[in-house]
């Protein structure tokens, strides 16, 4: 498929505006703290939540609200500083969140879908909502990317923002996203939150199977410590303004969109990992040979998630049992005895195992190689011919100040 | 049940020698790195092990061994500083290890248990055992509980040992164990290992029923870093010496024995956690009002292993959100809503959290209580009257720092 990286984030699409302000939700007055994307026409939405049994309020009125608009939306409204979760009155505050964003739009409440990130069981008041709203809405422009991804950030040192385009029978279509991840100021949890948009034509029905396929395979697969938020979403919205013809079944032009949707959130996947809390290295660890795409992503995951590698990582110790060890207690079935591994950095390649043993290499080579900033951990299981990637970053010192601090 | 802690290690119950001794595999002269148990009469012998798939050859040795001499053995052997694991002859080293501890005791190889832990991957010579074997059966003593307990330290930083007496029909019994945990001067894994000794008499098969009960209430709910080692491993002996009428069913003998070894398991997995890598406080969460044990102790274990939660013990962080978010991804069905949260220590108590929200507390008694170096986190879920602890600690900058650091 033909499709470049491009510039505009969520505002590369057509008919998508955006901004981000600060409303007073953090004290931090240069801290934008309130974000707000806008379709010009009524978009088909999907989203994914978080599996967490504890869920933000967000999460429960932006569900109630795709589903009362059959999967229709026309705005995404989120806050930082607060994840609006555990608090009695949260359901309230996240539906008259919408309601204001409705009225300021002249939309229907329901067509508005709301996250939120930040401490959990802290009160929210709708108050900064109230000037908030009106001054987000004024904002609202056709480059107003940047300042929605500033934002939504907590902890996160960089913004996450990318966008693509292609062609889709003749038309130029577009597919635009920001994200945070990996953190709070006030930190509590790595929320992860994405925001989509694309002005590709598609039902809410199908876009909803592209964004779990693409998600699946990208933000899934994304581990900075092991703690599933109770925050996490993904959302996208659809506007149909490329005019390509609407895409209604599984046939080639679906799959061409999954394939675009899916290269946006690996973009974004790369960038939160790289940059989870206290990072120093992006771990990119691709698992090959299997038996089922399953098993390589749980072996994948399992790898980026151990403590113990990405603490060897941070010190650039080619310590590959602990590999085998995260490979051995993932959750799947599959032969272990004929893995071989590889490092492999700008730097270089060594290959460390070979049929589930030690290969000799030389560690003063092995030590340039993870001297890198990005690593790829080359696994191959010699039982199949399906792969996959999951991304994560090292455990550093920062990670233990960022989080041990007082959330005051 | 009328139960007393002892001195004297594995070896308070009656007919158990034990010694430690340095024998070469590791560098450092001064670190014992072999240790040896023997019971003067043929004794019931019973393991669990790792789950990992990637499984030390030692964990496969023991068991051919125990299952060819029907669940009887008179020793166990272990090393430190090499896992002989994920090397292409480690069955051969490991069964000649066995061998030389028969012929040195005049005993059958397979009636000797053998474990190790330290490096994955690193070849393991025979010649250090060829040496080391005749000096550590020639120190075998009553009183080398001690000697044996230091020698299967790894980065342990204080040695692990403990027994209890107890009566039963009239005879006093004993139980004794030692166990290692959290990590390794050349780091690796956490690996737990425990070797418990007793002068009960129970069969192989209740006891390994008995064993398996034990484990699961103590060592299976001690985690350091998420990351299950290639060769944990819990082996008990009895020999029967103390002269009870040998428990053959499980009546009210087998349930004070139970009680027994339980409470020896719960001893050691305290002094585990607490000695966990890098950690400066030991965490003991007990999940109560629980529909069943199964549901406490997953719900118990998830929150001690969240790594946002531990970092924010490290920093005295009533970050209970965090408490809350890990229970909600535990792999447990049972209704979040009515969850009450208090932290205790012996600075007091604060409750932090009532049906699923939150209560208002002191930021500085708060801090007082999170000072202490055992924190007890009580949860109640008021929906059943089962009950389970799981214990962990702080993620601190040493840990990142020792597990970071280079292997050699």
């Amino acid at each position: 498929m033909n499709m470049q990286y491009i510039e505009g984030g969520i505002c590369a699409p057509k008919g998508f505006q955006a901004a981000g302000v600060h409303c007073g939700i953090r004290k931090n007055k240069t801290k934008k703290d309130l974000a707000l994307i806008v379709s010009k026409v009524p978009a088909s939405a999907a989203g994914v939540y978080t599996q967490n049994k504890v869920q933000g309020a967000p999460i429960t009125v932006t569900k109630a609200n795709l589903t009362a608009q059959n999967g229709y939306a026309r705005a995404i409204i989120c806050n930082s500083g607060n994840a609006n979760t555990c608090n009695p009155n949260g359901i309230e505050i996240a539906q008259k969140t919408c309601a204001l964003v409705g009225e300021t739009l002249s939309l229907p409440a329901e067509s508005v879908l709301v996250a939120s990130t930040g401490v959990i069981g802290m009160e929210l008041s709708l108050e900064p909502f109230q000037t908030g709203i009106p001054a987000v809405v004024n904002a609202l422009s056709d480059s107003g990317s940047e300042d929605a991804a500033h934002a939504i950030m907590t902890t996160d040192t960089v913004k996450k923002e990318t966008a693509v385009s292609f062609v889709l029978d003749g038309k130029t279509c577009h597919i635009g996203a920001i994200a945070k991840g990996s953190g709070m100021i006030h930190p509590n949890m790595a929320t992860l939150l994405c925001f989509i948009t694309t002005d590709v034509a598609i039902g809410p029905a199908l876009l909803q199977q592209a964004l779990k396929e693409a998600v699946d395979e990208s933000l899934n697969q994304v581990s900075i410590d092991g703690d599933t938020s109770t925050n996490d979403m993904a959302l996208v919205m659809a506007n149909g303004m490329a005019e390509n013809k609407e895409i209604t079944e599984a046939g080639s032009a679906y799959s061409q969109f999954v394939q675009a949707l899916t290269a946006v959130c690996v973009e974004l996947a790369k960038k939160i990992a790289a940059d989870g809390e206290g990072a120093t290295k992006l771990l990119c660890c691709k698992v090959s040979g299997a038996p089922d795409v399953k098993t390589a992503r749980v072996v994948a995951k399992s790898v980026i998630s151990s403590s113990l590698f990405k603490a060897a990582m941070f010190g650039a110790d080619a310590n590959w049992g602990r590999i085998l060890c995260a490979m051995g207690y993932a959750d799947a079935e599959y032969d272990i005895s004929k893995t071989s591994v590889a490092l492999r950095s700008p730097a270089g390649r060594i290959e460390v195992c070979e049929n589930a043993a030690a290969l000799p290499f030389s560690e003063e080579k092995a030590a340039l190689v993870l001297a890198e900033k990005e690593i790829h951990i080359e696994i191959n299981l010699h039982q199949g011919a399906a792969s996959a990637s999951a991304w994560g970053c090292d455990l550093t010192y920062d990670y233990v100040k960022i989080n041990g601090d007082y959330r005051s």
